[in-house]
Protein backbone atom coordinates (compact mmCIF):
# COMPACT_ATOMS: atom_id res chain seq x y z
CA UNK A 1 0.00 0.00 0.00
CA UNK A 2 2.86 2.36 0.89
CA UNK A 3 4.66 1.20 -2.44
CA UNK A 4 1.29 1.64 -4.33
CA UNK A 5 1.02 5.80 -3.12
CA UNK A 6 4.57 6.66 -3.46
CA UNK A 7 4.29 5.35 -6.85
CA UNK A 8 1.33 7.59 -7.30
CA UNK A 9 2.94 11.05 -5.81
CA UNK A 10 6.18 9.97 -8.18
CA UNK A 11 3.28 9.70 -11.15
CA UNK A 12 2.08 13.21 -10.34
CA UNK A 13 5.12 14.25 -10.21
CA UNK A 14 5.81 13.19 -13.62
CA UNK A 15 3.69 14.15 -15.52
CA UNK A 16 3.63 17.57 -13.98
CA UNK A 17 7.78 17.86 -14.57
CA UNK A 18 9.24 19.63 -17.50
CA UNK A 19 7.89 18.29 -20.72
CA UNK A 20 7.66 14.49 -19.10
CA UNK A 21 4.10 13.40 -19.81
CA UNK A 22 4.14 9.78 -21.56
CA UNK A 23 1.02 8.33 -20.63
CA UNK A 24 1.38 5.00 -22.32
CA UNK A 25 5.03 4.85 -20.92
CA UNK A 26 6.36 2.21 -19.41
CA UNK A 27 6.96 3.58 -15.63
CA UNK A 28 10.64 2.26 -15.65
CA UNK A 29 11.37 4.35 -18.57
CA UNK A 30 9.84 7.47 -17.14
CA UNK A 31 11.80 7.37 -14.20
CA UNK A 32 15.12 6.54 -15.89
CA UNK A 33 14.66 9.87 -17.68
CA UNK A 34 13.65 11.82 -14.71
CA UNK A 35 17.06 10.46 -13.43
CA UNK A 36 19.03 11.41 -16.53
CA UNK A 37 17.88 14.72 -16.66
CA UNK A 38 19.37 15.63 -13.45
CA UNK A 39 22.45 14.83 -14.73
CA UNK A 40 21.99 16.52 -18.02
CA UNK A 41 20.76 19.63 -16.17
CA UNK A 42 20.57 22.57 -18.04
CA UNK A 43 18.99 26.31 -16.60
CA UNK A 44 15.65 27.24 -15.92
CA UNK A 45 15.75 29.80 -18.49
CA UNK A 46 17.37 27.25 -21.69
CA UNK A 47 14.92 24.55 -20.16
CA UNK A 48 12.00 27.43 -20.53
CA UNK A 49 12.89 29.24 -23.87
CA UNK A 50 10.07 27.38 -25.89
CA UNK A 51 12.30 25.81 -28.53
CA UNK A 52 11.68 22.26 -29.00
CA UNK A 53 14.36 20.26 -30.32
CA UNK A 54 11.38 18.36 -32.23
CA UNK A 55 9.10 20.86 -32.80
CA UNK A 56 5.26 19.07 -33.14
CA UNK A 57 4.43 21.32 -36.34
CA UNK A 58 6.96 19.17 -37.75
CA UNK A 59 4.86 15.90 -37.61
CA UNK A 60 3.14 15.57 -40.52
CA UNK A 61 -0.74 14.84 -40.52
CA UNK A 62 -1.15 11.81 -43.19
CA UNK A 63 -1.11 8.27 -41.59
CA UNK A 64 2.22 7.25 -43.87
CA UNK A 65 4.07 10.50 -43.56
CA UNK A 66 4.16 10.26 -40.07
CA UNK A 67 5.03 6.51 -39.83
CA UNK A 68 8.21 7.92 -42.23
CA UNK A 69 8.62 10.80 -39.86
CA UNK A 70 8.77 8.78 -36.43
CA UNK A 71 10.83 6.43 -37.73
CA UNK A 72 12.99 9.17 -38.52
CA UNK A 73 12.91 10.53 -35.36
CA UNK A 74 13.48 7.23 -33.49
CA UNK A 75 16.78 6.75 -35.81
CA UNK A 76 17.71 10.40 -34.34
CA UNK A 77 17.32 9.30 -30.71
CA UNK A 78 19.31 6.30 -31.26
CA UNK A 79 22.27 8.04 -32.97
CA UNK A 80 21.96 10.90 -29.96
CA UNK A 81 21.95 8.61 -27.46
CA UNK A 82 24.95 6.55 -28.74
CA UNK A 83 26.72 9.71 -28.96
CA UNK A 84 26.06 10.57 -25.25
CA UNK A 85 26.90 7.32 -23.93
CA UNK A 86 30.66 7.77 -26.14
CA UNK A 87 31.03 10.67 -24.25
CA UNK A 88 30.65 9.45 -20.82
CA UNK A 89 33.93 9.47 -18.88
CA UNK A 90 35.38 5.86 -19.04
CA UNK A 91 36.35 4.73 -15.71
CA UNK A 92 40.11 3.65 -15.40
CA UNK A 93 40.61 0.43 -13.96
CA UNK A 94 44.09 1.48 -12.34
CA UNK A 95 44.04 4.70 -11.69
CA UNK A 96 43.28 5.67 -7.76
CA UNK A 97 40.75 7.97 -6.88
CA UNK A 98 38.76 7.79 -10.01
CA UNK A 99 36.23 4.82 -8.55
CA UNK A 100 33.77 8.11 -7.67
CA UNK A 101 33.62 9.51 -10.82
CA UNK A 102 33.35 6.47 -12.63
CA UNK A 103 30.58 5.21 -10.58
CA UNK A 104 28.44 7.58 -11.08
CA UNK A 105 29.32 7.60 -15.18
CA UNK A 106 28.66 3.82 -15.06
CA UNK A 107 24.68 4.65 -13.51
CA UNK A 108 24.03 7.24 -16.00
CA UNK A 109 26.07 4.72 -18.57
CA UNK A 110 23.08 1.86 -17.65
CA UNK A 111 20.70 4.58 -17.89
CA UNK A 112 21.20 5.44 -21.33
CA UNK A 113 21.55 1.98 -22.70
CA UNK A 114 18.16 1.13 -20.60
CA UNK A 115 16.85 3.75 -22.75
CA UNK A 116 18.44 2.98 -25.77
CA UNK A 117 17.14 -0.49 -25.52
CA UNK A 118 13.41 0.52 -25.39
CA UNK A 119 13.79 2.97 -28.78
CA UNK A 120 15.71 0.34 -30.49
CA UNK A 121 12.99 -1.91 -29.43
CA UNK A 122 9.99 0.07 -30.97
CA UNK A 123 11.84 0.92 -34.12
CA UNK A 124 12.53 -3.15 -34.54
CA UNK A 125 9.35 -4.53 -33.82
CA UNK A 126 6.76 -1.64 -34.86
CA UNK A 127 9.37 0.50 -37.72
CA UNK A 128 11.58 -2.06 -39.51
CA UNK A 129 11.18 -1.38 -43.32
CA UNK A 130 13.97 -2.03 -45.03
CA UNK A 131 14.40 1.58 -46.05
CA UNK A 132 17.04 3.46 -44.31
CA UNK A 133 15.85 6.87 -45.49
CA UNK A 134 16.85 9.38 -43.08
CA UNK A 135 20.58 8.07 -44.13
CA UNK A 136 20.02 8.52 -47.38
CA UNK A 137 18.93 11.94 -47.21
CA UNK A 138 22.24 12.68 -44.93
CA UNK A 139 24.25 11.63 -48.07
CA UNK A 140 22.31 13.94 -49.98
CA UNK A 141 23.49 16.70 -47.41
CA UNK A 142 26.72 15.62 -46.94
CA UNK A 143 27.17 15.83 -50.63
CA UNK A 144 30.97 18.52 -51.10
CA UNK A 145 29.07 21.03 -53.90
CA UNK A 146 32.51 22.76 -53.81
CA UNK A 147 34.87 19.87 -55.71
CA UNK A 148 35.16 20.12 -59.22
CA UNK A 149 35.06 16.13 -59.48
CA UNK A 150 31.84 16.33 -57.63
CA UNK A 151 29.99 19.14 -59.79
CA UNK A 152 30.95 16.87 -62.86
CA UNK A 153 29.92 13.34 -62.31
CA UNK A 154 26.50 15.35 -60.63
CA UNK A 155 25.74 16.44 -64.04
CA UNK A 156 27.14 12.99 -65.84
CA UNK A 157 24.53 11.14 -63.10
CA UNK A 158 21.65 13.29 -64.35
CA UNK A 159 19.71 11.34 -67.00
CA UNK A 160 18.91 8.54 -65.22
CA UNK A 161 18.14 9.83 -61.93
CA UNK A 162 15.71 12.33 -63.84
CA UNK A 163 14.58 9.48 -65.75
CA UNK A 164 14.00 7.49 -62.44
CA UNK A 165 12.32 10.46 -60.96
CA UNK A 166 10.22 11.20 -64.40
CA UNK A 167 8.88 6.92 -63.89
CA UNK A 168 8.67 7.15 -60.21
CA UNK A 169 5.58 9.91 -61.19
CA UNK A 170 4.05 7.91 -63.97
CA UNK A 171 4.00 4.60 -61.67
CA UNK A 172 2.07 6.72 -59.54
CA UNK A 173 -0.35 8.08 -61.38
CA UNK A 174 -1.01 4.72 -63.17
CA UNK A 175 -1.52 3.15 -59.19
CA UNK A 176 -3.74 6.01 -58.95
CA UNK A 177 -5.80 5.25 -62.08
CA UNK A 178 -5.97 1.69 -60.69
CA UNK A 179 -7.37 2.49 -57.47
CA UNK A 180 -9.79 4.81 -58.90
CA UNK A 181 -11.14 2.02 -61.20
CA UNK A 182 -10.93 -0.58 -58.20
CA UNK A 183 -13.43 1.57 -56.32
CA UNK A 184 -15.21 2.60 -58.91
CA UNK A 185 -15.73 -1.00 -59.55
CA UNK A 186 -16.54 -1.95 -56.25
CA UNK A 187 -19.24 1.00 -55.61
CA UNK A 188 -20.95 -0.68 -58.57
CA UNK A 189 -21.14 -3.56 -57.13
CA UNK A 190 -22.79 -2.43 -53.96
CA UNK B 1 16.52 13.08 -93.67
CA UNK B 2 19.87 14.02 -93.31
CA UNK B 3 18.66 15.62 -89.72
CA UNK B 4 17.36 12.59 -88.46
CA UNK B 5 20.97 10.68 -89.61
CA UNK B 6 22.54 12.92 -87.80
CA UNK B 7 19.88 12.86 -84.93
CA UNK B 8 20.25 8.55 -84.65
CA UNK B 9 24.17 8.98 -84.65
CA UNK B 10 24.29 11.67 -82.21
CA UNK B 11 21.95 9.46 -79.86
CA UNK B 12 24.08 6.63 -80.55
CA UNK B 13 26.87 8.69 -79.12
CA UNK B 14 24.75 9.65 -76.14
CA UNK B 15 23.80 6.57 -74.76
CA UNK B 16 27.37 5.07 -75.13
CA UNK B 17 28.76 8.18 -73.36
CA UNK B 18 29.79 7.88 -69.58
CA UNK B 19 26.79 7.53 -67.67
CA UNK B 20 24.25 9.07 -69.68
CA UNK B 21 21.60 6.85 -70.96
CA UNK B 22 18.21 8.75 -69.59
CA UNK B 23 16.07 7.28 -72.29
CA UNK B 24 13.16 9.28 -71.21
CA UNK B 25 14.97 12.18 -70.97
CA UNK B 26 13.96 15.25 -73.68
CA UNK B 27 17.01 15.03 -76.56
CA UNK B 28 17.87 18.60 -75.91
CA UNK B 29 18.51 18.37 -72.39
CA UNK B 30 20.97 15.28 -72.88
CA UNK B 31 22.58 17.06 -75.69
CA UNK B 32 22.84 20.20 -73.01
CA UNK B 33 24.53 18.07 -70.29
CA UNK B 34 27.25 16.33 -72.83
CA UNK B 35 28.37 20.29 -73.82
CA UNK B 36 28.40 21.09 -69.85
CA UNK B 37 30.50 17.88 -69.55
CA UNK B 38 33.06 19.52 -71.52
CA UNK B 39 33.12 22.68 -69.74
CA UNK B 40 33.16 20.51 -66.82
CA UNK B 41 35.70 17.87 -67.20
CA UNK B 42 37.27 15.73 -65.29
CA UNK B 43 40.48 13.07 -65.77
CA UNK B 44 39.29 9.68 -66.93
CA UNK B 45 40.91 8.15 -63.23
CA UNK B 46 38.80 10.24 -61.64
CA UNK B 47 35.56 10.10 -63.99
CA UNK B 48 35.81 5.91 -63.78
CA UNK B 49 36.96 5.69 -60.36
CA UNK B 50 33.32 3.87 -59.21
CA UNK B 51 32.38 6.47 -56.97
CA UNK B 52 28.75 8.03 -57.66
CA UNK B 53 27.65 10.95 -56.27
CA UNK B 54 23.96 9.68 -55.91
CA UNK B 55 24.44 5.78 -55.12
CA UNK B 56 22.02 3.86 -56.81
CA UNK B 57 21.75 1.54 -52.85
CA UNK B 58 20.61 5.34 -52.05
CA UNK B 59 17.83 4.91 -53.39
CA UNK B 60 14.74 3.50 -50.88
CA UNK B 61 12.23 0.68 -52.20
CA UNK B 62 9.03 2.03 -51.04
CA UNK B 63 6.62 4.67 -53.06
CA UNK B 64 7.10 6.99 -50.45
CA UNK B 65 10.53 6.90 -49.04
CA UNK B 66 11.66 6.92 -52.74
CA UNK B 67 9.54 9.82 -53.78
CA UNK B 68 10.74 11.83 -50.88
CA UNK B 69 14.37 10.66 -51.68
CA UNK B 70 13.57 11.57 -55.31
CA UNK B 71 12.25 15.12 -54.37
CA UNK B 72 15.54 15.58 -51.98
CA UNK B 73 17.85 14.44 -54.66
CA UNK B 74 15.80 17.45 -57.23
CA UNK B 75 16.44 19.81 -54.36
CA UNK B 76 20.25 19.12 -54.42
CA UNK B 77 20.55 19.58 -58.34
CA UNK B 78 18.53 22.43 -57.67
CA UNK B 79 21.51 23.81 -54.79
CA UNK B 80 24.29 22.67 -56.56
CA UNK B 81 23.31 24.00 -60.44
CA UNK B 82 22.93 27.65 -58.35
CA UNK B 83 25.88 27.10 -57.02
CA UNK B 84 27.79 26.27 -60.32
CA UNK B 85 26.07 28.82 -61.99
CA UNK B 86 27.21 31.91 -59.36
CA UNK B 87 30.84 30.46 -59.60
CA UNK B 88 30.95 31.61 -63.34
CA UNK B 89 32.69 34.49 -64.24
CA UNK B 90 30.47 37.79 -64.43
CA UNK B 91 31.39 39.54 -68.19
CA UNK B 92 32.40 42.91 -67.37
CA UNK B 93 30.99 45.24 -68.73
CA UNK B 94 33.64 47.88 -69.26
CA UNK B 95 37.19 46.00 -69.10
CA UNK B 96 38.33 45.27 -72.39
CA UNK B 97 39.36 41.48 -73.87
CA UNK B 98 37.19 39.83 -71.66
CA UNK B 99 34.31 39.06 -74.11
CA UNK B 100 35.65 35.81 -75.29
CA UNK B 101 35.59 34.45 -71.75
CA UNK B 102 32.29 36.17 -70.92
CA UNK B 103 30.97 34.91 -73.95
CA UNK B 104 32.18 31.15 -73.15
CA UNK B 105 30.99 31.61 -69.56
CA UNK B 106 27.33 32.87 -71.30
CA UNK B 107 26.99 30.18 -72.92
CA UNK B 108 27.38 27.74 -70.01
CA UNK B 109 25.30 29.81 -67.95
CA UNK B 110 22.76 29.56 -70.53
CA UNK B 111 22.67 25.88 -70.45
CA UNK B 112 23.19 25.63 -66.61
CA UNK B 113 20.04 27.39 -66.55
CA UNK B 114 17.85 25.40 -69.05
CA UNK B 115 18.95 22.32 -67.03
CA UNK B 116 17.97 24.19 -64.01
CA UNK B 117 14.15 25.03 -65.55
CA UNK B 118 13.94 21.26 -66.34
CA UNK B 119 14.70 20.45 -62.66
CA UNK B 120 12.37 22.63 -61.26
CA UNK B 121 9.46 21.88 -63.77
CA UNK B 122 9.69 18.05 -62.63
CA UNK B 123 9.93 18.74 -58.87
CA UNK B 124 7.36 21.99 -58.62
CA UNK B 125 4.82 19.88 -61.06
CA UNK B 126 4.96 15.95 -59.61
CA UNK B 127 7.08 16.26 -56.46
CA UNK B 128 5.42 19.33 -54.54
CA UNK B 129 3.45 17.05 -52.19
CA UNK B 130 7.07 15.75 -50.82
CA UNK B 131 7.62 19.01 -49.78
CA UNK B 132 7.00 19.39 -45.53
CA UNK B 133 7.89 15.80 -45.02
CA UNK B 134 11.20 16.51 -46.66
CA UNK B 135 11.75 19.85 -44.77
CA UNK B 136 10.70 17.85 -41.76
CA UNK B 137 13.71 15.26 -42.12
CA UNK B 138 16.04 17.82 -42.87
CA UNK B 139 15.42 19.70 -39.40
CA UNK B 140 16.15 15.93 -38.02
CA UNK B 141 18.95 15.62 -39.54
CA UNK B 142 20.22 19.30 -38.62
CA UNK B 143 20.05 18.89 -34.47
CA UNK B 144 22.84 20.24 -32.81
CA UNK B 145 23.61 16.57 -31.11
CA UNK B 146 27.09 18.37 -29.58
CA UNK B 147 24.68 20.48 -27.33
CA UNK B 148 24.64 19.90 -23.68
CA UNK B 149 21.33 22.16 -24.10
CA UNK B 150 19.95 19.77 -26.92
CA UNK B 151 20.88 16.39 -25.20
CA UNK B 152 18.50 17.37 -22.20
CA UNK B 153 15.91 18.88 -24.17
CA UNK B 154 15.41 15.68 -26.04
CA UNK B 155 15.50 13.54 -23.17
CA UNK B 156 12.69 15.69 -21.81
CA UNK B 157 10.42 15.32 -24.75
CA UNK B 158 11.11 11.66 -25.84
CA UNK B 159 8.12 10.71 -23.16
CA UNK B 160 5.76 12.60 -25.47
CA UNK B 161 7.20 11.55 -29.04
CA UNK B 162 7.79 7.89 -27.50
CA UNK B 163 3.46 7.76 -26.84
CA UNK B 164 3.32 9.19 -30.03
CA UNK B 165 5.34 6.75 -31.83
CA UNK B 166 3.46 3.90 -29.83
CA UNK B 167 0.12 5.42 -30.73
CA UNK B 168 0.78 5.98 -34.22
CA UNK B 169 1.87 1.85 -34.38
CA UNK B 170 -1.31 0.94 -32.85
CA UNK B 171 -3.59 3.62 -35.42
CA UNK B 172 -1.83 1.72 -38.33
CA UNK B 173 -2.58 -1.94 -36.96
CA UNK B 174 -6.46 -1.14 -36.49
CA UNK B 175 -6.33 0.30 -39.78
CA UNK B 176 -5.10 -2.65 -41.43
CA UNK B 177 -7.48 -4.61 -39.28
CA UNK B 178 -10.71 -2.30 -40.46
CA UNK B 179 -8.95 -2.71 -44.26
CA UNK B 180 -9.05 -6.29 -43.52
CA UNK B 181 -12.83 -6.97 -42.72
CA UNK B 182 -14.11 -4.48 -45.53
CA UNK B 183 -11.90 -6.92 -48.15
CA UNK B 184 -13.54 -10.00 -46.69
CA UNK B 185 -16.92 -8.39 -46.49
CA UNK B 186 -16.38 -7.53 -50.41
CA UNK B 187 -15.53 -10.41 -51.22
CA UNK B 188 -18.26 -12.80 -49.43
CA UNK B 189 -20.40 -10.62 -51.60
CA UNK B 190 -19.23 -10.95 -54.60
Amino acid sequence: MAVSAKSVVCLCFLFSFCHVRGAHIPLKMNRTILNLLKHYNISKEEKYNGQLVFSKESIPEKLLEKRVFMRGVLETYETLINKMLKELPTPLPHASGSVGEGGAGDDVRTELNYILTMILKLKTIHYNEQDNLLSSLKKLIGIKMDSATVQSKALGELPWLYEEASDLNNEIQSRRRRRHAQRVKTHQRG
